[in-house]
């Protein structure tokens, strides 16, 4: 075999067994649902007395900027909407014990998980929207957003650090894996007071973002964006409540911490018939 | 050569290989700080009315158990203690709009991140505990426990669902790992109805883990267990912020979803000196 022979068996071999691995990579994939439509939804009537005003999302958006001390991005979001409702309605807001909110720093306690401003811009849909799918629907939208969108791009009235931090895709809203992505995109430290502009400022983003979803909620003019993410979609085809597996849930997106081996691709089939799910 | 000298050779070289190896990987690597020591935690003074009251931990347990509907984790255990201090003393608790936290279910809005009883006991402790260290101390105790923890382990007085599910060590506070880890041990899906029921049992172990811990706060008998998790200290001495790269937060078991690769443990220290962060 001469050596323009011995190079033909090879990219033979290798196309070959790229067509292989093709064919064992598709043909046993089940087929991905399509993804779900955009949507309009509408408010019904508020749980109680806890009824949402329309608020201008910059003004909000400042105000939390501006209480936003020593890390508290949960309490910053639920008081810059709750202390301007008080402000003008009274009760029940003036009462509601905003100062709870301070737990959700850093990821709760400090322990890194869900960002505080989402778990504080999720409370206040829980207080203020009734019902179940709407409420879920708008965390998912807001939740996705923030995966999604180079953040922070709010700019304050008045800055409390003179730096205009650079924006990041987070890809999580998981409050450590946020902050590391932006010191990876940055080369900011997780203790610089950089970084604390970088979250004071994204607190200010998620307030105008949930008064401007709010906002047209009460218009009903808000129409949820489908929530597709493919890659997401496909994983959960599997592993999501309807798949063969069925064995996890959420709508986290799975490439941030989770890839995808080529075993994986290769034996997932022969690994469904081999787990046994009960129920 | 012959077969036992070669033998030899590719002995004593993976001999040598391994010990170069095992320098590379301990040489460069910093001292990892010592463990931080248990402390006696003390209930400063409440922030406005909002005071905790003893509760008997089975008591609750069994309320948070029984009111466990659609999922609702994070609503069960806040209303837990927020009703039965209100059926004792009245107000603040009785206007406590509880109805708020069924935003928690299934890691927010059904997203996936914490766990929503935990993070529902974490709000009663921002509710009840001024002072920001003893907070993030309790609510690091309580993550940790329930990392730890083969669970559920309670039992309630009047079961809903005739079935005990078998405990598991979720090694995450993430609703969506936890409950894909029990599935892993017990091969039902995250659909059945045996699912539901280990997230309504524990919910009732969250609750009664809280009033325990409160209670003994209340009576200036609680001692924090020094947070020491090894694993997640030797990470940190380098991720964390006082190590030399100081890029991420928290306190979260880093090896549930982080694996050390063999490229990090010889690199590490070389990595280190590229990396130029800032502040």
């Amino acid at each position: 075999m001469n050596r323009r022979t011995a190079l033909k068996v090879v990219a033979g071999g290798l196309v070959g067994g790229g067509a292989g691995v093709s064919i064992l990579t598709t043909a046993f994939k089940p087929e991905i649902p399509p993804s779900s439509e955009p949507k309009e939804l509408e408010l019904k009537a508020a749980e109680s007395d806890w009824e949402y005003h329309k608020l201008d999302p910059g003004v909000t958006a400042n105000l939390a900027y501006s209480v936003y001390d020593n890390g508290s991005c949960m309490y910053a979001v639920v008081h810059s909407f709750v202390s301007q409702l008080a402000a003008r309605f009274g009760e029940p807001y003036a009462s509601f014990p905003s100062h709870m909110m301070r737990y959700g720093h850093g990821g709760i306690g400090g322990f890194g998980t869900v960002c505080g401003a989402l778990n504080g811009a999720a409370a206040l849909i829980g207080l203020f929207v009734a019902d179940k799918g709407t409420r879920d629907a708008l965390i998912t939208d807001l939740f996705r957003w923030d995966e999604r969108t180079p953040l922070p791009e709010f700019k304050p009235d008045t800055a409390i650090l003179n730096f205009t931090p650079p924006a990041s895709v987070s890809r999580s809203t998981l409050c450590h894996a946020s902050i590391t992505c932006w010191g990876q995109t940055t080369g900011y430290r997780v203790k610089s007071k950089q970084r604390i502009e970088r979250c004071r400022r994204l607190t200010g983003d998620v307030a105008a973002k949930l008064a401007a979803i709010m906002n047209q909620l009460t218009d009903n003019t808000y129409t949820t964006d489908g929530h597709d993410d493919e890659a997401t979609r496909t994983c959960m085809t599997c592993h999501g409540k309807q798949g063969k597996l069925g064995n996890t849930g959420g709508k986290m997106t799975c490439a941030s911490c989770h890839s995808e081996s080529l075993g994986h691709r290769l034996f997932s089939d022969l690994h469904y018939k081999l787990m046994g799910k009960k129920e």
